[in-house]
């Protein structure tokens, strides 16, 4: 089964990376109109998962993050509208030279062909994603999560509806609804027909996507994300930063999860944070230097496990620990982080300075939130993924992470001497 | 033991990413000293290595292949030289802005960290990687054939000579000696430390290495390479490209493996290309079709197997295969090429511009040889690689393909709204 969606995959690949870019935005245009067309049979769809959800006893918050509403809806369908409006990036010519062995030699920028996306279950992302790689005239393959097939099964009928109607085969977007989870495994030894697998989910979901896959993997999402405040601190500019970077959205993977202090200004540092963090109901989990300074504070402070600081709380809970210096700092964040985003607040240069190169991250700030990292916040007009890994991208990934490029060499026949 | 050269790779790397282009080059310039310094003391290593294979019956392409001269020394230490004249990737400010929410980003590049290389017998593959390694400001894991064992350990003596003299720690380019193959999937599985894999080598390899790494593969180095003849091609200006790509250096990836000719212009085109082609040792494996016009002619020819047809001949062998149209052309080269190189000989605008859309290779040319897929002949300056991969590097690969960027970002204690 699996190889027979590949197939009929690739062949419609092969017809997308041919399309102008008129073609594709018009999908995107039918997708968007369909979507509000038809939300009520969306909404039902919905209503049936998030009733499946409640008899599975799933939380409030779960619960939550499942449900569309009709402005969630429209919310979807005015996200695609947007991604017309992106410039596509398939067709540039991103370098050329008449070379000194006389061959005419160029970069084009070229769709990457099939995708493979495995998500958990949010309501969004399979319109979200398939638009991302229609734009880009790939062919997609998705797998979403059992909470939310009939949403996803809704959705995905309108995606087809739209390419047919445009004339493209719907085989570009393909779902693979058996929850079967052997499937996960055929499709990441798919190498034949699929060029690229994105995970989105948690952690699990990633290393079994490392270890399994055949194809190459964008992994990330995955932020134990630190701010290192140091000795020249301004103490009045910091706490809002702290703040924002904790708090803002604490489930996201930009949000701060521990915080290291330098020691030479924890103790008067320390009360008035943790004063402020309790105000704003964080919980802190502090090493046990810090939790000497803090247990006769106001806030609820716990002492920190070493299985706590490599993790994502992914809610109000903040790591504390205490660093003898900006190096020391860096080891921390080398020993513990997850290479997502990193910052020190500072007003001295130099320590920004050797921050800034010593720290190895996707995304380093200086006297900024790590809620920055982010593609629309870093201006790329679309958030694919946010990759932690090295190769092909790093951090948030816009349209051009979903191409590649093709050497295209003209010659008056051309021999090599 | 892997474990622990992972981390001492890894703690290298942190080293070298600092390290200024000067003392990185300062390195380069001691490696090739030493080479030609202890040249004795290598040549007597590689004669151990040549008797070795003796013994072994190795045949004599191999025992060529393994085989070090003084004047081939010389020249590996003079590309070592080269290396040191090209620009040093590092550091380059890719892009920035001051964005909308008042965020100064800049995208910096900056070494990928730690890279581990395996590769197959060949004497200059330790020297050449571990330059365009450290030039990068990357630390790596070598692990070579163990038909150039004795070779291999006494240049990496020279490599980590020269690291400690410049003082930097010797650790930054490591070796496993250790012939057993359990090490290999050992450093596929370190993806703690290691950033990623470059096989150098057989398809077996390759596939090996897709199969069993959990770090990022930059899979490569197969081609099957196609040249479509089509019905406007001027003979005369056709037969010496056809030459040129099959038998200028038959044993490389870029070489020509099977001739697509318009089924227009078969009866005319194919005799004197064989007469070309049995002038010039080339022995011709056809398909059917061809076979039939062939099989009176002066040339060596054999009826094609399919299996021919997926494979590289790395000698002075060629399919022929007709084919009715410029579609069919393409369809071959889908079924059977690796996305290496293609080619297509044509005087129509409109057929050259429709195969170098349709064809999803890595490289694709007009009126010109396959041969020019090369990291030299496109002006890159080195080679690491030919990446078949559409994922990070596509083609050949040069020193920015072993780096990533880092996302920096400035505030003026800036919060995310």
């Amino acid at each position: 089964m699996i190889n027979q969606i590949g197939k009929e995959a690739k062949f419609a690949s092969y017809q997308l990376a041919q399309c102008p870019t008129t073609t594709k935005n018009k999908v995107l245009a039918v997708i968007a109109d369909l979507l509000e067309k038809h939300s009520a049979t969306i909404l039902t769809a919905n209503e049936k998962d998030i009733q499946a959800a409640k008899e599975q006893g799933l939380n409030e918050a779960i619960l939550d993050r499942l449900l569309l509403t009709p402005e969630r809806l429209l919310s979807i369908a005015n996200d695609v509208r947007k991604v017309i409006s992106l410039t596509d990036p398939v067709g540039q010519i991103i370098d050329g030279a008449t070379l000194e062995n006389a061959l005419k030699l160029q970069r084009h920028r070229v769709p990457l062909g099939v995708i493979g996306v495995i998500y958990e279950a949010r309501p969004n992302v399979t319109i979200d994603i398939a638009t991302l790689c229609l734009k880009t005239g790939n062919a997609a393959i998705l797998r979403g999560g059992k909470e939310t097939i009939h949403t996803n099964l809704a959705t995905i009928t309108i995606i087809q509806q739209a390419l047919e109607q445009v004339g493209l085969p719907k085989t570009a977007i393909q779902f693979i609804d058996n929850p079967d989870r052997k499937y996960i495994n055929e499709l990441l030894k798919l190498d034949k027909y699929v060029d690229m697998i994105i995970p989105r989910g948690g952690a699990a979901l990633h290393k079994l996507c490392r270890e399994h896959s055949t194809i190459p993997v964008i992994t990330g999402g995955i932020g134990v994300c630190h701010i290192f405040v140091d000795e020249s601190a301004d103490f009045d500019k910091v706490y809002p930063i702290i703040l924002n970077a904790k708090t803002q959205r604490p489930s996201t993977c930009n949000t701060l999860e521990t915080l290291l202090v330098h020691t030479k200004i924890a103790k008067t540092f320390l009360p008035k944070l943790s004063q402020i963090m309790a105000d704003n109901q964080v919980i802190l989990h502090a090493d046990t230097e810090a939790f000497k300074i803090l247990e006769t504070g106001v806030a609820n402070v716990f002492p920190v496990e070493d299985q706590e600081l490599r993790q994502e709380w992914l809610s109000k809970d903040l790591n504390i620990v205490i660093v003898d210096s900006l190096e020391l700092a860096v080891e921390h964040i080398r020993e513990y982080g997850s290479g997502h985003s990193e910052a020190i607040l500072t007003r001295d240069l130099t320590n920004a300075e050797k921050f800034v190169n010593l720290v190895d991250a996707a995304a380093v700030y200086v006297n900024a939130s790590t809620r920055f990292t982010d593609g629309g916040q870093f201006g790329l007009g679309a958030e694919v993924a946010v990759s932690t890994q090295k190769l092909h991208a790093r951090g948030p990934m816009g349209l051009e992470a979903l191409t590649t490029y093709k050497w295209i060499g003209y010659g008056d026949d051309l021999i090599r001497q």
